[in-house]
């Protein structure tokens, strides 16, 4: 994918839903928790209360522990369940594996079996493939699944899909690890609960940061016996922050009155508006299900780069013409119908 | 060091400089940068002027690079400087090597060579000591320095300790890291610019969370040499954020108007008032030269459970009662004055 | 590929290179080598004629550093040629990826960016496929590529195509480590100098054990700049020996009279026997090109199985019914000549 | 320590036990495993004879794993113990600490909190003291005491010694490692079994190459569950041979007729000899209780120069001058008296 400025016309972005600002609410919540000392570290009342409300939401008996990017929270989340000798295997496409500069293999020194996934997602015959190896002390052996909900391809996982993962990684001895950067995204899409996915997974992510926080995840550790090292590899991976405070009150903006799934839901609704708007263009071709806040579409080279000239979004893949718009919490309806009708003005000309 | 809860009395925390909250004009900043979007991963204006701000007060031709705590800062910061094979000579004391869980050595694989240093400075016969088994493949093989300014005991490199040390690793193929978590409280007292200090440095980190922001440390890379892995090494070590125009509005409200080093005066002169204040006290003893925002005193053990029933602080030492109070650029003249009282009081009972 | 048990009918194995014993003149030259006292780790007589003598074969102007085993030398080799922060590019075939057990991963911290190679040879045009996100810190960035001669299939690259490998990475800053585990088989096939093939090449191995030693590797560093961090990598890699005039004493013994190409010969004439007696075998398909000790061919399942109840090889691939059929420097005719007659006799079966 | 070359004059060397050659059954027996074909890495019978040899000696209800030398058993031993995020506490004089290059931070990531124990022994007070920090996520956590069997001094630990500090570990939640690159030195010491040190281990190493083998250790796993990880933790670690049975066939010839506890009890007394030699010298003073076979002793600096023209031995401590005097399996009574005569000659000068 390839990087481009926002154009000095600043239109509204549709390169990244971290392009956005912080919602409102988010920054009021920052704003009220400046007041007074607070012990560091997290022994707050903010933090007690934002990792009780996860810990709800997700229905963990275990702990849930404020980290301060997406990084962070996948290396941690993985790392606490993963021996030292053991592998992980994922998506080709997973974040992990494309988006994260090696951070896995070099933190944490374990290997990723990657999996060619239509659509990014996995399957348990996709994971089957890279089991072959196990018990042969030459092969890397897989002990995590990871799977991205929604995912890098703006598709979702059904609720039964998941479970159909859970379930055979539970039969075939593997963990299952859920980057939930954009958990809220599926939920809003699927209208479940948190905890209807978080119960397929061992550990989870929950984004904060794409869903108008300013710079928040959570790590979730569903049972118990999972959390004894979790302390402590967080300090080692440099993600406990020490006025957690201001964590902690972005975590609970979004939960309280359901903010999350409030700017999900805008989010998810302003990407199926321009998915639904491209029906009509002649030579534009959206390639993945519009289950989030994404929309990967195909079309001619030159007309992309006619478009860059106003808007900005990113280019996917440059040999097969494919980019990526996306939307955020703040998308304005008009800016899609904006980005829309110059869309289908640029794909008439020649 | 032992923790105690903020008491319910809710008096102000002697605890920690990173109990205070954030200085007004540091969320003013936030929340004018919540405009709009913005390039996420630091192309954009506000991660251009704060860095440039820095690079400019520390006289470094390299780069300047926002991280997200101090951890993150140390760890990048020698990261870069360390070959592969390479260890790390520091202060028995050092932050590095007592409170932060052993991440040099787990997320560098990196050894520390320690030396007892009193009042927490090196020197170069000290760092001499660890030098012996250069060559000597059995042996670890230093290549950092690494000197906390101002000390995890409060106090404070000069300029010419600075350069001799400087002078030394410099003469010996050694490169040197300084870890300035504190950076701004030892440029208030010494009077002196951040370049004064930079320039004996090959590396270094300046804290912002301890000095009224929410959470930001600077790496500064004195020489563009050095630069090249940067940007890697602080994606893989998940200290790259996406909003990070909210972290760089967080040091340039540090540095206009020289709020840094305000904030810093302030914090460092309430610890001067309390060691003065502390002088006429029978029975506490102030134990290292008090040159930036921390008194360590010792004091009779029953005295110190004696006040820590109203006061927050840590105890430094339970067996020499050696405590540290810490002061903030928020700490109340009458704060310190109160606390003083209380001290006194305590002191003449039996 | 799945292990076997050697038959208890003991025939010659065809399972691998490393299920012969010790060349003779191998073991001659370790008994020789027990005569008094030698100072450890490598300071005495025969590590420094073996070096010597690999440096003089290899026409390296660095150094020479034995090592135990073929991953302590594929991770040393690529471990002094990588940034902390960088990847390697190789074959999805490369053993450091299928068969290391990702000790690479684990121990350099590196990613593998690998490239489906056809035969397990790369080319630039597959090398420059991985090259997309050089400058971008969200990709791993590849700054080695690894080669293996021969390859994991047998195969060989020839001089020209090592040295469009070179020449390519060295317009693009890249380095090239060529996993030399075999690398007397490729200079017997190609019948060029030890020099010829390293001249290609930034760091090699050489391996001794698969052709005929009990078990010593070396790694070939080209260039004087680029032996520095070597010794204290290797001892950190637990590559150190102290009894090393064993190991040089296996080296020189491979070196004297040309013994290393002479046993390679013999396994690479033994492979093309094997292969060209398979040509009039109806049934049995050679799918690579013979170019050193190994012949992998495509057969029936059933006829498989009935070889291997009397014949020791591995089953390469059982979905596609690929096996591996391994010769070695003792291999004798009359063992081939056997196999031969057996494959023949059960190829005719139903 | 300062390394010198053997003199050319060519008397035993005092520098070292590895400094020894290979003891002629090892040999014999290296020589009679070299008959015919043999599966790699380990699935042969002389491994499955060695392995079961040592687990019957040592009690192991766990399993025996051949490597190749000492810092690999090290490595490789603490790392089946260790969490990912876990620490070692060792005596400051440890060979994981001193002569290790930093390897157990290197590849496994962890901080080694070490103790000054005198005599290089620890003690359960000695090790308490690094426990201060548990549970506190700042502080490196210590999951793993690691005692050298003979010490890094020549002393031995008593069978109550390592039970105090065998139960006190238990008490405490730690396990405990044994290096034992010297343990046949105490087994003959103290005239005990191999199981009764192992019993008071969770996982040792028993050190092969400094009795008289040419290269091999073994990683001794005394409970069944915690064997789990290490085939794979050994091939990451580079620890895995391929050709295993000459590893195998060393311990064999060790373990025949006692050939380990000869050795060292020849080695034991000789330095007994030697120190006993040396009671009547005046200047030079024995440090430690001699309990295998080293002696470290304190003399004149220009005795010790007077005496390296003609005798190999290292210089421990340059400043107090004291040496460190070695014997082996194969020192004569010769060698040691007539050592003994030139000390004693060397002394008498000025």
């Amino acid at each position: 994918m390839t990087t481009a400025a926002i154009p000095s016309s600043a239109r509204k972005s549709f390169g990244s839903d971290n392009h956005a600002g912080v919602h409102p609410s988010v920054l009021a919540a920052i704003t009220e928790a400046n007041s007074g000392d607070a012990v560091a570290y997290g022994a707050d009342p903010w933090t007690a209360r934002a990792t009780a409300d996860l810990k709800r939401l997700s229905g963990a008996s275990g702990e849930v522990y404020l980290v301060l990017n997406g990084s962070g929270a996948n290396v941690l989340g993985l790392g606490l369940l993963l021996g030292r000798h053991e592998a992980v295997i994922c998506a080709e496409s997973a974040h992990i594996n494309t988006d994260e500069c090696g951070s896995a293999e070099r933190i944490l020194g374990t290997k990723l079996l990657t999996v060619p996934a239509p659509g990014g997602k996995l399957t348990p015959e996709l994971i089957a493939r890279r089991l072959a190896g196990r018990g042969d002390e030459h092969f890397a052996q897989p002990a995590v699944v990871s799977v991205t909900q929604s995912t890098e391809f703006g598709t979702c996982y059904s609720l039964a899909e998941l479970g159909k993962i859970h379930d055979f990684c539970t039969a075939s001895g593997l963990r299952v690890y859920m980057d939930g950067a954009r958990l809220a995204n599926a939920a809003a899409h699927l209208g479940c609960s948190l905890a209807e996915m978080a119960e397929h997974a061992d550990v989870l992510s929950f984004g904060g940061t794409k869903n108008g926080a300013m710079g928040v995840e959570a790590i979730i550790v569903m049972r118990e016996q999972d959390t004894a090292a979790t302390p402590y590899l967080r300090k080692q991976h440099m993600q406990l922050v020490s006025k957690m405070r201001y964590l902690a009150a972005q975590i609970s903006a979004l939960v309280d009155d359901d903010l999350w799934l409030r700017n999900a839901g805008h989010a998810n609704a302003m990407a199926r508006r321009l998915a639904d708007g491209l029906a009509g263009v002649p030579g534009v071709e959206v390639v993945y299900p519009v289950e989030s806040d994404a929309v990967f579409a195909r079309l001619d080279k030159r007309h992309i780069a006619a478009l860059q000239r106003d808007w900005m979004f990113h280019v996917w893949d440059e040999d097969s013409g494919v980019v990526r718009w996306m939307t955020a919490f703040d998308t304005p309806v008009a800016a899609v119908d904006e980005f829309l009708a110059d869309i289908a003005a640029t794909a008439k000309t020649g």
